[in-house]
């Protein structure tokens, strides 16, 4: 029942579920920083010249680049993350992510490792007592490993929804 | 804190978890298969002697039979993939999968490895903005491995809701 | 693109690793005991002094401990596990757990382990047809090994809704 994968050495696969293992605490910890709201945290997992974009599938699969959120450096990133610790609509709602099915597709150029992902969002808004779906979607990451441990060089969001709900562009 | 499980020798914990590591990705794979609408890629991923059934988990505990979908070979999965590329009503609306807390069960007859894992399926439906549960459930598997890695000779689908919406038979 | 997290040694990763993948697997096998309403098998799970708790993560982050189950021993979650079998309300309904993002987070006093996890839960009423979000929060867990492997010495599941619809207080 055990026999290993006659493909690959053993160590070749042991270094992908090392990888794959990495990546999925990465990813816990992405997920436990937006849902606790330390988006200063947040935005330190991305390498400084990194892109970090939310799209909607639509636009993803017609090739329109506009996105609810567009970052092409850590600097804005770290922009959005202070703007969004000082609006009032922020604050008064619950997040939850949940990310799943973590799958590593390959090399990217100059070294860094492409991965996708599904995420769900789920919020609680604090006028309503029941949660809702916020965003279901994937992410589309290029990883890069850095001397403090794998940092984002890309995460592009691209979410299913049509519209998202209280569109306030918050990060996920 | 990381003494290793005292029951187990490495070398056997090793392989349960890349046998796990294997699935994992496995059913990554499949989700994004029907995720991007590749259907002709999902039905590869069956053995040429593969039952495919998704079925209510209401008539799977009264022991009926009766699905949604009863698939009893590749062949007749293939032609409900290419039955579905067909339809009109397909298309009109994205789908996301999230299969999680994959659980290896032992050792089926004939040398397949069970496993079982809980999936969601979310869709957004074209005439409405915001993602919605399709179906949650469970996969019942029976995997084998191949030369060209493992495939799935069983995949029992039972769903948790009593209705489908929009029931449409579209795999999952 | 696989080079290895520089500052561990190899066997410090494999055996991180091994402890995450003994942790989902304890998930995985949690999940299914209370789908199945195998409640009998979910109190196993837990430390003969285990604490097992869920609250809201408002009384939670207001340092209310006041919560809907608090049970302080096995005693009292064989108690509660005991009282919803004979519950008449209880049978109508199907769960579902999804449980994703486990993060192992440090050593607890005497020696646990302590971990965090993401939870969905979603029901299905007998007077409705579809699957709702009947819960959605975070597993903050202390494990503790013991000769028949890893058991919760601590279970706090702090959930996001600000009400919990049909609010019988069933384990999650």
């Amino acid at each position: 029942m055990l026999a290993k994968n006659p493909r690959l050495s053993n160590d070749e696969q042991i270094s992908a579920m090392l990888l794959r293992y990495e990546i999925e605490q990465f990813n816990s910890v992405y997920a436990s920083a937006l849902d606790d709201q330390r988006l200063a945290d947040w935005a330190e997992m991305f390498t400084e010249d990194a892109s970090y974009v939310v799209l909607s599938r639509e636009n993803e699969d017609r090739g329109h680049p506009v996105g609810l959120i567009y970052c092409e450096n850590r600097g804005m990133i770290r922009d959005r993350a202070f703007a969004l610790k000082k609006t009032a609509m922020f604050a008064p709602r619950y997040l939850r992510h949940m990310i799943s099915n973590v799958q590593l597709t390959g090399e990217a150029d100059g070294g860094g490792i492409r991965a996708r992902s599904n995420y769900l969002v789920l919020q609680v808004l604090f006028d309503r007592p029941d949660a809702t779906i916020h965003q279901a979607g994937t992410y589309n990451d290029i990883f890069r490993r850095t001397e403090v441990g794998l940092k984002l060089a890309q995460r592009r969001c691209v979410y299913d929804n049509l519209l998202v709900p209280n569109a306030l562009c918050i990060p996920v």
